[in-house]
Order: C-alpha cells, then sequence, then structure tokens
C-alpha cells in the first residue's frame, strides 16, 4: 500500500509516519519510484504498536526505539525479556536520603519471597528510591504493606505469564510481553483507583462516586 | 529558618524554592524584614511531599498544585480522597477504535466484582482506553487477565486502606493517600517487573539476571 493509504488504516499522519521512519522506529517502504515507497501489513501493525507504546504508555522515542530493538531481537527468550523490560522501566531521578536503607529493605523483600532477581536489576533500584522517598517525606510505614504488595504483584506475574505463554512465535511473544508490561502499568494503576475507591466507599461510607 | 537552612534541610535549590513560592505550590515565608524571610518546619515537610511527587510520581507542577489543594481542603474525607485522586490521574490521549466496547468490557468487570464507582470515574476511562488499545494493536487476548488483575488490585487496596486508616488527621489522612497513590504506582510498576522477572526464570529455565 502507499503511505497514505497507511495513514488511513493506522489513524497516525503521514508526517508522523515519515518522522517515525527518519527515527529508525519504522522500516522505510520499499522504492517502486525515486519519490515512490509501498508499505506492507507489516508496517501498519507495526506503527500500532509504536503509538501504542506512545500515547498509552508514555514513552519516549528513545525508549520505544530500544524497546523495538528488543522485539526484533534474535537472542533467547529470557534474555530478550531482560532487555525489553530493561527498555520500558524509566530511570529513577533524585537521591533521597537513606537510600542505602531502603536498598536494603528490597534485598530482604527479594530473600523472604524466594524470587529469582538478581539485586542489579534497575528494578531494585527503582522500588528503592521509591521506599527512601516514602521515608523522607515521613511515610515510611508504607513498608508495612510490602508483602501485601509483592503477594498481588506475584498473582499478577503469573496471569501475566500465562497470558504470553499462549504465543509460540518469539517475535509476538517479546511484543507480547512489552505490550503487556507497558499497558499493563496503565490498566494496573486505573484500576487499583478504581479499588481505592471501592474500598474508601466502604470504609467512610458513602455511595458511589 | 532562613531560606538557605530550607535548602540543605531539604536538598532543594534556592532558586527551586522561590519557584515553587512563585507557582503557588509552598506558602511563602513569614516576612521579618523587606528582603528577609523566615520558615517553618510545615514548609519542609511540604516541599519534600512536593520533590517526591514530582522526581518519583513524574507529577507535573499543575498536577501537583491540584494534589495540593485536595491535600489543604476542608471537604469530607472520602470526597477529599476522590478529588485527590482525580489529580493524580493523568488524562489518557488517543481515540483508539473499538473505544465503546472497551468501555463496555470495564462497565462489566466493575458490576462483576460490585464495585462501588461510578462510571464517569476518570479512571474507567482510562482503563478504556488502554484496554481498546490493547485491541487495537492485535492484544485483545489481555483481557483474560482481567479479572486476575482485579483481585490483586481488591487486595493492593485492602492493604492500602489498612496503612492510610492508621492515620487519624484528615490533612495527613489525605497526604497519605496521595502519596500512597502517587508513589505506590512507582513501587507497584517496579515489583510487577522484578515479579516477571522471577515468573519467567522460573518458566524459561535460566538463572537470575
Amino acid at each position: 500500500m502507499r503511505i497514505g493509504e497507511l495513514s488511513r488504516e493506522t489513524g497516525v499522519a503521514v508526517p508522523t509516519i515519515k518522522y517515525y521512519v527518519r527515527e529508525g522506529l519504522l522500516p522505510a517502504g520499499r522504492l517502486t519510484s525515486p519519490n515512490q515507497a509501498v508499505y506492507e501489513e507489516s508496517h501498519a501493525r507495526r506503527l500500532r504498536l509504536i503509538r501504542g507504546l506512545m500515547e498509552v504508555g508514555g514513552l519516549s522515542v528513545a525508549a520505544v526505539r530500544d524497546v523495538l530493538a528488543a522485539v526484533d531481537s534474535p537472542e533467547p527468550v529470557h534474555k530478550v525479556l531482560g532487555a525489553a523490560q530493561h527498555a520500558v522501566t524509566p530511570p529513577v531521578g533524585g537521591d533521597p536520603e537513606g537510600l542505602e536503607g531502603a536498598r536494603h529493605a528490597v534485598a530482604e523483600l527479594v530473600r523472604r519471597r524466594g524470587w529469582r532477581v538478581d539485586l542489579g536489576n534497575p528494578s531494585v533500584e527503582a522500588m528503592a528510591v521509591t521506599l527512601a522517598t516514602f521515608r523522607d517525606i515521613g511515610h515510611g510505614a508504607f513498608e508495612e504493606v510490602l508483602d501485601d504488595y509483592a503477594e498481588a504483584c506475584e498473582r499478577i506475574a503469573h496471569a501475566d505469564l500465562e497470558f504470553v505463554g499462549r504465543t509460540t512465535e518469539v517475535e509476538r511473544l517479546v511484543e507480547s510481553v512489552v505490550v503487556g508490561t507497558v499497558l499493563g502499568d496503565a490498566v494496573l494503576a486505573a484500576m487499583r483507583r478504581l479499588a481505592h475507591v471501592d474500598a474508601s466507599a466502604r470504609r467512610f461510607g458513602v455511595g458511589p462516586r
């Protein structure tokens, strides 16, 4: 198909498509003349993936590029999953006080749950920075609910793996993990808020809002 | 204390403190002379809260302003919680195809779980947009795990309410909810990734990474 048709099919504007090609997110179309290129169904799929990661997942162009590199990589599954996950884990800012103590708390949690996780994983540091911030602003008591969160996350991870485990093709598998991780964060954040409203309505006794 | 001391105590640079005062995030200090103001411990606490919301929670200045307005509001608890939650719920972009069907799926989930939630809640729409995006990019099967997510979220919301329920002062209560919602998202996202690594290691059979 021509670029105009690709644009209509995916709802992505033509200049944006050209921008993605220039940025290396989308492979160029096959040239049929010096000024004319044709695109395949695979371009449309990739475009929808890029749009979903950016608009709903809130990823930057650079993060999308890393994610797609992982999706396209020929490495073994667990390694690719790790790379994809790395790409969709935003770096955390700030250097709160008590970071050492918080790192220790995360290491303790990992040990307690028996998680097979390397402590150099960027999510360990992300968690430590967040816990240290909780402490910094006087809400360190949050750590008392960590095991409830961990149990919930184990349940979610199990369901997520069941979901992606149904996929047999490696490219699709990695895509599922990336999409599930990024968009799953969004679902989880929204759903947790809804569960909060329900829990608050029950506890503080009012009707729905 | 003087502004320099406030800066040292909180690790926030003096120009940044002045910027927050201009933006209405932080109350001005009490003037002791035309060019000299003093700040209280409450300023330091508020500054740490602002920093945590921005750096770890990733909130914009405008969102922080809304959150603080909710924290400072004299409304009844459940209402304030709703306003605070509203402020920390980022608007979702995009208008994916199949949004109507996705809205229906969310309404069904809310009914099925018996959640006391108004369907006009912004998190309902956020969830619908995300689910529609999953469908758009060919990963609609994700919806099969929604009930696992919902059970996990109910557990988390219960733990969260236990955590904030220990607070008796309303200002602190609302602050707990806001902090727990925003920073809790960050903890949850990081922890889910760690649980993924563990689940993937067990399933695809390799050592920790």
